[in-house]
C-alpha cells in the first residue's frame, strides 16, 4: 500500500533554508519506495538571506514557502494546510533553515521556540502516534515536540548535543550512516550533514531514515 | 582510478535556474561512483527570477553563480576557471536556466547563442575528445557545440525536437529511463524532466547518463 508522507521544508539552501541535498535525497528515496509525497513550508519571511558563494549576509528578504517551492518544483503547500489525518508520516530535512526559520534555535539555543504552525503540525503527528523523521539539525526540535526523555541524535557535535540535553532530550551519538530511533515515540533521527563529508555519506543515513519511517507506518 | 568531473550549473530552481533534482541526483551518482566533482557557473545576472510557488516573475535580480552555490553548498567556481586539462568529463544538468542563463534558447530558439564562457568551456571538452553529458533541455545546446549531425535527445517534445533539427542536430526520441549516445563525439544525453513524471523516473535516466559518461572517460 502506498504511504502518504508530508515533508516540511525551510527554504532552499543550507545556510538560510533547507539543505538541498538532504531534501532531494529524501524526496527521491520516498518516491523510489512508492510513497506519495506532499511538501509543505511556512508562509513567512526567512530570518535572513545568505550569499552561498561568499558566505556573507545579503540585503534581501525572501519567503520560506516561495524559496522552498524551488526544491518542490512548485508542488508545495502552506504548512497551515498540513492535516495529520491525510498522512501516514512526516519528515523534516535539515539545513540552517530549521534553526532559523522553522524555529529560532540558531539564536535561542535551549530556550528556542518552534514556529507556531510548524509546531502544531509536528505535534499532531506525535499525538497521533504517526512516525516522524528528522535529519541533521532538525533533531534539535525533538524535545520541543516530544518533551523530556526523547531519544534523538544530531551526530556527535558536543556543544549542540549539550544544548539538546539542556532541552530535555536524551542525545545519542550516531554515525552518519546510521539512525537513532525512539521506538515508543516513533521518532527517527540521523546526523546527515551534521557529520557527512560527502553527499553519498549523507544519503546513506537519510535512506535508512526514510526506510525506517516507512516501516513504522505499518506498526500499530 | 577516481575521475574528475566538472558540473556546470545555471542557477537554483527549475523555472529560472538549474533543475535542483537533476543537479543533486547528478552529484549523488558521481560521488557514489567515486568521482571527484567540481561545480561551476557563470558569474552573471539571471535572465529573470521566477516565484516557484505562484509561477509569476518576481521584481528581483539574482546572480547565477551565487544561486548555483546553494546547490553546491558553497563549493563552486566561476566557469571562467574551468580548465579542461583538470577534468576527465563534463556534465550539464537541465532546468530553464540552461535556456535562459547559459544560453538564450528560451528566447532565440534555433537562432540562440550560448554564453561565451560556457561555450568555451564545453567546446574545450569536445575538442579534447572528453565525454560530455547533457540532460533535459541542455541537449538543445548540442548543435551549438558539436555542429551539424550531432546525435542527441530532449525526449519526445515535437516542437523542441524540430528546433534542434533546424539547428543541425539529429534528434532521437528517447525514453526517460534511457540515454542517447553520439559515440564519435562522446556526447551523452537523456530527457530527465523533459519527460519525467516523478523524481525516480528522472533519476533512472540521469544515473544511466552519469555511468556512461564515466565509462567513456576510459575509452581512447
Amino acid at each position: 500500500m502506498n504511504r502518504k508522507v508530508a515533508v516540511i521544508l525551510s527554504g532552499c539552501g543550507v545556510y538560510d533554508g533547507a539543505e538541498i541535498h538532504e531534501s532531494v535525497i529524501t524526496l527521491l528515496r520516498l518516491d523510489q519506495r512508492g510513497a506519495h509525497v506532499q511538501c509543505f513550508a511556512p508562509d513567512m519571511q526567512q530570518l535572513h538571506v545568505v550569499d552561498h558563494y561568499s558566505g556573507d549576509e545579503m540585503n534581501e528578504t525572501r519567503n520560506v514557502l516561495v524559496e522552498s517551492a524551488r526544491i518542490a518544483r512548485g508542488e508545495i503547500k502552506d504548512v497551515k494546510e498540513l492535516h495529520v489525518d491525510q498522512f501516514d508520516a512526516l519528515i523534516l530535512p535539515g539545513g540552517f533553515g530549521v534553526a532559523k526559520n522553522l524555529s529560532d534555535f540558531a539564536i535561542g539555543g535551549a530556550n528556542c521556540s518552534v514556529q507556531t504552525d510548524v509546531l502544531s503540525a509536528i505535534q499532531a503527528f506525535a499525538k497521533a502516534g504517526k512516525p516522524v523523521g528528522m535529519m541533521c539539525i532538525a533533531g534539535a526540535l525533538a524535545a520541543k515536540i516530544y518533551g523530556a526523555g526523547v531519544a534523538c541524535t544530531i551526530g556527535n557535535d558536543h556543544e549542540t548535543a549539550t544544548t539538546l540535553s539542556q532541552m530535555g532530550a536524551t542525545h545519542h551519538e550516531c554515525a552518519v550512516s546510521d539512525i537513532v530511533e525512539d521506538t515508543p515515540r516513533k521518532l527517527v533521527t540521523t546526523p546527515a550533514y551534521m557529520l557527512a563529508q560527502s553527499i553519498s555519506e549523507a544519503a546513506s543515513g537519510i535512506n535508512k531514515l526514510v526506510d525506517r519511517v516507512l516501516e513504522l507506518t505499518h506498526s500499530a
